[in-house]
């Protein structure tokens, strides 16, 4: 169970049942009837590209505190997928970008994430650490910390970009991340 | 507002307020200090292709009901895209697919959904409607019911696959729906 109390009319008799017509099994407030649906949620972010160069933040928060990721975050109601990369990559790295395109769409089904990420240049060099980071920088390929990378996530993208920019092609991908490659 | 009682602690008194260090408000408990976040929902489905021809679902639920759609709906918790689009095909439509690429990507805002779609093919003819379809049926080009489908994220995948089709090349692609468009 997720919640304990019904959201719509305070309750505390949560049942796990199914609904008619669904297919799994939903907690149902037993006086009001109202379903609380859980839903995947998506993280969205971005590949900030400089010349040679991506720009990575440094995390100022747990999970994962101090290991290096692209800025990323959970995408908010009211926004579209890449107004979200825009958004988060301003709050973590104090960036401003222009996307160029969809790039990565990996799927996280152990933990109901589904990861969004865009392909971008980087705007000016005006870069600063926003508070859920400790510092943002520059990175060549040889320069990447692969070892203190935040997120599996996060290294299949810049391997596949990294990989893409040998061949001078950057083809959209997606792939399944699960448990065991799940840092 | 969208709750009316903590979920956590059955209290009423939900604040509309700004957390520490976060950008927006949010709703909160201001009595156990809960968040309760929402997030973007993921709608999750397929191109189902056999040979020429798209199967499409004539939907008999509302939105939108006797409208024709693509088998598609909202993601799972615990599921990949490419396992939520499978399961669409085969619950609207009784299909079974196999999965070629991803192929749309949708950002409708002012709802709050992300579109993911995915170009597969049909594996068998043995189709039949779900409870959630009135008819299942295959449509040449020439067919498809443009003035009867039920979403404009359908209409968009569907002219984007024929114009790509006649080009023999199918790229992945992502775009905005705003409320203009949203049918």
């Amino acid at each position: 169970m997720t919640i304990k109390f019904c959201s719509q009319c305070g309750s505390g008799k949560i049942e796990s049942a199914l609904p008619p017509g669904d297919d799994r099994a939903r907690e149902i407030c037993a006086d009001c009837g109202y379903i609380h649906y859980v839903n995947p949620k998506v993280v969205v972010g971005s590949i900030p590209v400089w010349g040679e160069q991506i720009l990575l933040c440094k995390r100022a928060i747990e999970p994962r505190y101090g290991k290096w990721t692209l800025p990323a975050g959970f995408m908010e109601e009211g926004e579209t997928l890449a107004e979200g990369a825009k958004r988060e990559t301003l709050e973590e790295a104090g960036a401003r970008i222009s996307i160029e395109q969809l790039y990565a769409s990996y799927s996280l089904p152990e933990i109901s994430q589904v990861y969004v990420l865009f392909l971008a240049r980087l705007d000016d060099l005006n870069y600063l650490a926003g508070s859920e980071s400790l510092e943002v920088k520059l990175f060549h390929e040889h320069e990447i910390p692969w070892d203190e990378l935040a997120f599996v996530a996060i290294s299949e993208a810049l391997k596949r970009y990294f990989a893409d920019r040998v061949k001078g092609s950057y083809t959209p991908h997606f792939s399944d991340l699960r448990r065991a490659k799940i840092r």
